[in-house]
Formats: structure tokens, sequence, C-alpha cells
């Protein structure tokens, strides 16, 4: 068996353009969906990573700005920051780009801003109405990867190894795989045997940030195989699965780069466009 | 082997009696924790679940209230009354009978319990915070159900098979076990040959409401069993567990009644201790 590959720029490619013809028909109607993204400092990955977002905005149509503030900035002014886009009404979408400079409280800064602004769904609001089933914005990796599984079929009945337990990829992605019937085991680094394990999953979730870390011989004959790992190594992205070996195995496999990763961005968009139109009363 | 009994009942009354004690070191500085319940209409098995809550409250030393409202309150007057105890600096935890009649929004009802005296644990924010790994009042019965299980010693690196999936019990006792570095697979009703992969977990913790689900057969050797269960059968409280059959093979099992009940309960009055003890800056 070779596997077919979930090319997620393919993918996120095509769910844009959809993304696209929705902006125009809101802008038909007078709605310019509009995505903030904040960061503070100066680390070269997380401007270009911003940036990227900037652009994947506009290029759908959507008008973007990008607040930059020192790496000294005072967490008052931050706060202060976000309360004036909370109360913009211009403004659909806030990010603010993580990690924050020590001087200032990454929790007290995601819960700053606006529930009904939280494109990324990290507010706690948010993530509480993801558990209890209320309309909310979904984290966009665990959504992201959601629409990549669309392409493999039902997941009813699967049985789902998910491994590394963070709330921002291994958790969420774990409750919406049980949202959609399957079953999920949440594996981690204090998992008994975990390699081993991995045979009996029909889909194999890794999200933990070790290169080479699960192989074709780790997996059952046919799995799914979704790589959310993103490491460099000799100045290259690689994710936690051996693709080569994997490959050979899997039913379908994610690339790394080029798999989950066009599709966290595309779901940012998905969630600026969805707070654009709940904020004016539509859907 | 016969399994030890995790009894429900004498844990529960240890706990108590610790909470008892700091409960009378609060009102030597003159705070007495309060904890006031409101329940709609007169379902009896409703009213006599309020009053033992209510009893557990003041046997303990805490002051509480029972607000009865007629089964056909407006909605309206019951969130008025709620907010006049989210206003109430007497009143530490609120609790809210359900199920609550048709014309009102459980949802909403839920809501608008001010989360610093939610001590279920229900409201979105606090399930939020729970997940986000914040302070937060944690739902009662997966506490409950983390405490007697911390008689059978450590989780970590554990296999644990947790059965049903609502928000109320499977998802956030799912959640805590990962946090004790269990690794959990949790299991529903779309689940393939569920009963036959109970083998391979060395904790079962069941929370479906069928009876006879779990037998000793289905069971590895040595297990802990947790029934959470709670069905009526010929005017007896039963749960989704053999009792007889399972306690020949598992190393720990609670009872139905007697097992998570009390201690669901009794995690009530925690709540309520903390959330007196947070209000008045302690802790």
């Amino acid at each position: 068996m070779t596997a077919e590959l979930l090319n997620g720029r393919e993918i996120a490619k095509a769910y844009r353009a959809g993304l696209a013809e929705e902006v125009e028909k809101l802008k038909a109607q007078g709605i310019t969906p509009n995505l903030t993204v904040v960061i503070v400092g100066n680390d070269g990955a997380s401007l270009s990573y911003v940036r990227s977002k900037n652009k994947a905005a506009e290029k759908i149509g959507m008008s973007s700005g990008i607040i930059h503030l020192d790496a000294d900035v005072a967490e008052t002014e931050l706060l202060d920051t976000i309360e004036r886009l909370n109360n913009d009404d211009t403004v659909n979408g806030i990010l603010v780009q993580v990690p924050l400079p020590e001087q200032i409280s990454e929790e007290k800064v995601l819960e700053a801003i606006a529930p009904h602004k939280d494109v990324d769904g990290f507010h706690p609001t948010n993530i509480g109405r993801l558990y209890t089933g209320q309309r909310t914005f979904v984290p966009c990796t665990p959504l992201g990867i959601m629409e990549l599984l669309k392409h493999t079929g039902p997941l009813e009945g699967k049985d789902v190894a998910v491994i590394g337990r963070s709330h921002i990829v291994g958790q969420p992605v774990a409750k919406l795989l049980t949202d959609a019937h399957a079953t999920v085991t949440l594996m981690h680094s204090r998992t008994q045997g975990m390699i081993d394990k991995l045979k009996h999953f029909d889909v194999v979730i890794s999200a933990v940030g070790a290169p080479g870390l699960v192989t074709g011989m780790h997996l059952k004959e046919g799995a799914i195989v979704v790589d959310v790992g993103n490491s460099v190594v000799d100045e290259k992205l690689v994710g936690d699965v051996d693709f080569e070996s994997a490959k050979a195995v899997a039913s379908y496999i994610t690339p790394v780069p080029g798999g989950v990763g066009p599709m966290t961005i595309t779901m940012v968009l998905n969630n600026t466009l969805l707070a654009a139109k709940w904020h004016n009363g539509l859907e």
C-alpha cells in the first residue's frame, strides 16, 4: 500500500476559495470581515507568521491589520490595546501572537479578548462552550485536522490515537473526534508502551514535536496518519512521523510541511468570517 | 481475587470530617460558608436530592438555603433570583437543580450563575478554566471519582477506559485522569467492540446508566472498577456493573449505592468551602 497524500496546501486552497466567495457576498452587504493581529517584540519567526496570516486574510478579500508593540511594552498598555479592539466595531477577529515577553501574563491577555472576537478559540469561555456543545470558535489546528479527515471517509466507530495532550491541539482534537463518534485514546509522555500500542489504531494523530517518533512499523496497515509535529532540524521543518516508512503502510498521510500547517491559518480565516457573520446577526 | 471495596460512604464521611474542621476555622474568622440551592417545581426525587445537599451542608457547619419556585415560574423570574444570589455576599455557592421545566433554558440559567459561585462547575467559563489548567470549580462527580481513586494507588501510566462521553461525567473525568498521567480511552455507544476491549484496561469507569453492561468476564484481572451508573430497577438503585462477577476479578470496586454517589455531594461541599475561601481572599 502507498498512502494517498492529504495535501493540506491543496485542501486549504479549495477551502479558502469557498471563504473568498462568502467574503464577497458579505461585502455586497456592506460588511468587510476584519482580522487584526497584535504582536509584541521582534521575533523573526513570529513576525513572519503574523504577516502570513495578514496576507492570507487580504487574499480572500478580508481587511487585516497588524498592531506591532515594543518588546518592553507594559502589560496594561497591551490590555488597553485589546480593550480598544474589543470595542472597535470594524474589527471582527483579534489574534495575539504568542509567546509574549516575560512581563506580560499570557493568561490575562487571552482572557481580555472578547470571546466573540477570539478567533483562535483560546478564551476559557469559548473552550467551555466547545465542551458543552454550544456555538463557539473551535481552535484552529484541531478544526483544520477535522477538515483534512473529511477527505478520508467517516470517522464513526474508528479507533483514534491522539499523541500529545496540549490544550491547543491534543485535547480539543480528541473532543472533536469524540463528537464525530470516533473512540479516542489520548496518549502522552507517561503512556506505557505507547509506540507498540499504535498498531491497534485506525487513525494516528501525532502532536508532540518529536521527529521520527512514529514510523511505518508502528502503524496498522491502512492507518490514517496526521502529523502535527512542527520541529526544525537542520533548518528544515519536520514532523513527528517518518514519512517514507509510514507512507508505505498508511492509507492516508499528511506531509510536513504542507499538511496541517496550511489548514491552521485557513481556520483562522474561517473563524474570522464566522465572527463577522455572527456580529451582524447572520447565521 | 476478591476486590477491595471502594466504600464511598466511608471515604465521604472522612472527607466531610476534614471539611467540617475547615468550616470551623473559617467560622472562627467570622466567615460561614453558605450553599443555596434553587429548585423549580415539585419532582419528588429532585426535592429529596436538594434536601440531602442542604442537610449535608448544615451537618458540616455551613449555612444552607433552599429557594423553591413554582413549576410554572417564568424564566426571567428564575434569572432574577440567580442575579440576586450572585450579588448576595452571604451566598458562596449556588446550585440550580436540573432538569428544569420546559419554559426555561437550562443553558441560559447555568450561564447566569456567577462563575465564582458555580460550585457545580457547569458554567462554560469554569469548564474552560478546567481545560486550560486554571483555578476553577471541578465538576463534582469527576472530582469525587478522583478522590476515590486516591485510595487505589498512583494513576500514572495506567490505561483507563471511561465509558460514556457526557460533559458532566465522562469528558471531565477523562481530563482529570489525563492530568494525573493516566492514558484514557473515551468509549461510547459508537465504539466498536467496546465490551471486548475492556480486557486491556487497568481501570474501568462506567458512566452510562445501563445495568449489567460490564461483568467480570469483560475485565482484566486486578482491574479497578468505578461504577457511576445510576438506574432504578425494581425500585432499587443499580449501577452499570454486575457487582458480584466483577468483584471476583477486580482489585478495587465501588458499590452502587454507596460508591460514587456520596462522593458527589461531598464535592459540592468541597467546592462551596473553596468558594468561601476564594471570596475572602484565602488560598
